[in-house]
């Protein structure tokens, strides 16, 4: 017997039809004798909906009543699940933010989890019960709902999980599993059977859709082993306890599991690209000690997050122009503050680009391989394709290129990585 | 400076345009220099999408889940009226029935309110913050989510006027006060500026449907003065502390506003008609000591409401003919039930009619007036209209006729009893 949280995402629950399959499957998972607890999201749409009505009733952004509003569409899947459980002849019940609690802080519509009560939910699961739980709210010091921000309810999901202590938070979403590279690009992508905790915060950080990036980093803190996998898959065709999903583990897990299956050891396990940043160039900045912190702090302060830097040194003397990243919804903002700026920084102009793409490969082979990054920088100069920018970390190489390039350089690295699948490994 | 608890029902919550309608309304109250408690409906529509969801779900009801799924609506409104409130610079909160708490008992789907806790909610009031507080719902003993049936947020309203000790209790709707009859009958019909508790009840339960039943009842047993309005008036030409509703009074209140306008007594204060009930005749009942029993106690076992009940003696030696009403809705499981019954009822024929109209007279002027029922029935004898069964209480007299016959009687009896407006005096 296994203890397993199960999380559901929007399209899963988006209707009463979807909802019964979602019943079928966490029934499936009881019937195998597991101990069972759901996580929701609301309907597909729902939050949507929910946040223009917010938007519409007040411009100006007040996040105690939005995270009121906002919280309840999980509120109503967590109840029709439930109820949808019971018709089928389960034991169940619902168990909102504020009954457990799920303690957070008190930073509304982006709260991040303080602890967990789960006493009454251990005694309803030893007791037979599966319990379903609304993702993405909690309750804070005060008293009042909070939400965690788009995509919490995969934190909710991990932070029960680790409060549980189960076995494995599997996490139902509509993509079957996490790939080598976006399936829609490179036809011979393969699904990865696990990545460690590291990779998939670089894969979800760059583009990778698949998780919550917070709710990754929440599982390698707490060791929570997750499972990424399909709310549609056939399940007559699928044992109950051999799901074909992708497991997000430590790396010995991930060492044991390569030599279970004989899998051969990847330098590279994937690769991601990310459209949504847009370039920003200021010319002619003054050459000297403290002009970059004008830059970079008042859009810190902001809460704009600055990736790519780079300082092109003597164009003319005691001058330079400096290049760097931002996320494409934050770029009217940055441009408006470095605007306001200017007298303090003395920049020329401001050059923007929002055509760029940021293509990344990522494996914690990379530790103990030198080479890798040459191998990149060849593979797409042989393309004639032009890195505007680098980034790196110990288990990630980054690169800024043109828009256009994305989808020839995602299919050069796969297969000059060795991703790609043989035609009979193809899922 | 009076404390004033307002409620408004589903119409004017419909989309956040009406929302703001209803913020400025409530600022006003403010404004004239009130402590104002809001208490909130779902947008229009809202719960019956939520309940379609719950019969889909689970087509046998289960009520603790029903009720997690449809008291989101009035959250969702709570919400988006504290944001309205705060757009337009109020300081505004909601508190959620799980907050205050409003304590109920714990029969889901229809509880009945066991206490509220208001130290918070006057903590908030008096440092001048308007709460805000979804209606319908509450809190189980148990910690769990309850609703109070349809139209509840009416008596969620009352209560919280009874427990803050609030001045009044102003119920805004989308009719503007309580009438001498429906103004759809009869055009001459006149909006009363008082009515008592007693006569309230009466119309309320005959089909003048402005409130909820239980929400008068809850008023006249903790002394809450409550006024029915419309959320649609010309707040221009309106004075913030002259509204033109129906004041909801005990009896003294009531005489002082009757002498304070110089308005004339009447016997009768208002004329109610009610098609929604059901007519059961079950022909041959065995005319002896119990019979009755076995057809009214299963009826009420299953909580269908029995109103008019009348038994022909004579048709033949030892039998007789038994016919009463109920809920139109409740026809088919009535029938069902006295079908299975038939055995211990030993009846011959059931014979159904839901072409039937419930007409009343209500007055507490009855109790000091005799010949009130004499004038009823002669006024509808002279007009061919058929009596088919009567019933009466203190301030009441209620017959029923065949549905066509409705808005004539009526109109008959409103001109009977002098209810007619005079040409000046109509709304």
């Amino acid at each position: 017997m296994a203890r397993i949280v199960m999380k559901f995402g929007g399209t899963s629950m988006a209707g009463t039809e979807r909802v019964r399959r979602v019943a079928n499957i966490v029934r499936r998972q009881q019937a195998a004798g597991h101990e069972v607890a759901v996580v929701v999201s609301a309907m597909a749409g729902e939050t949507d909906r929910l946040v223009n009505f917010c938007r519409e009733a007040n411009p100006l952004f007040d996040p105690a009543e939005y995270d009121v509003v906002v919280a309840s569409g999980e509120q109503v899947t967590a109840g029709l699940l439930a109820l949808t459980l019971k018709a089928l002849g389960s034991e169940a019940r619902s168990w909102l933010g504020w009954q457990l609690p799920i303690r957070t802080f008190d930073t509304h519509a982006n709260a991040k989890i303080d602890g967990l009560d789960v006493e009454a939910l251990e005694a309803s699961l030893e007791a037979g019960e599966i319990a379903v739980i609304p993702g993405f709210q909690g309750l804070s010091d005060d008293g009042r709902v909070t939400t965690m921000g788009r995509g919490g309810s995969d934190t909710s999901a991990v932070a029960i999980a680790a409060a549980l202590g189960a076995d494995r938070c599997d996490i139902y979403t509509d993509v079957d599993g996490v790939y080598t590279t976006d399936p829609r690009i490179v036809a011979k992508a393969r699904k990865l059977k696990a990545v460690t905790y590291e990779e998939m915060l670089e894969l979800a950080s760059v583009g990778a859709k698949v998780l919550q990036t917070r709710s990754v980093g929440l599982a390698m803190k707490k060791q929570v082993r997750v499972q990424v996998l399909s709310s549609f898959i056939d399940e007559d065709a699928t044992p109950a306890d051999d799901l074909p999903g992708t497991l997000i583990v430590d790396e010995d897990e991930m060492e044991e599991i390569r030599k279970g299956t004989g899998m051969e050891r990847q330098v590279v396990t994937g690769i991601a690209h990310d459209k949504n940043e847009a370039k920003i160039i200021l010319t002619r900045v003054p050459d000297k000690p403290g002009a970059v912190a004008h830059i970079f702090a008042p859009l810190a302060q902001a809460a704009i997050n600055v990736d790519m830097i780079i300082q092109n040194v003597g164009r003319d003397k005691g001058e330079t122009d400096v290049t760097f990243t931002v996320p494409q919804s934050d770029l009217p903002r940055a441009q408006a503050i470095l605007e306001s700026k200017r007298p303090d920084i003395g920049f020329n102009r401001i050059i923007t680009d929002s055509r760029i793409a940021k293509i990344s490969i990522v494996g914690v082979g990379m530790k103990s391989h030198a080479g890798v990054a040459a191998t990149m920088f060849r593979c797409l100069a042989e393309r004639g394709i032009n890195i505007q920018a680098i980034s790196t970390s110990e288990i990630k190489v980054s690169v800024m290129i043109d828009e256009d390039e994305t989808e020839l350089a995602v299919r050069v690295l796969h297969t000059a990585y060795g991703l790609d699948a043989e035609e009979e490994e193809t899922v």
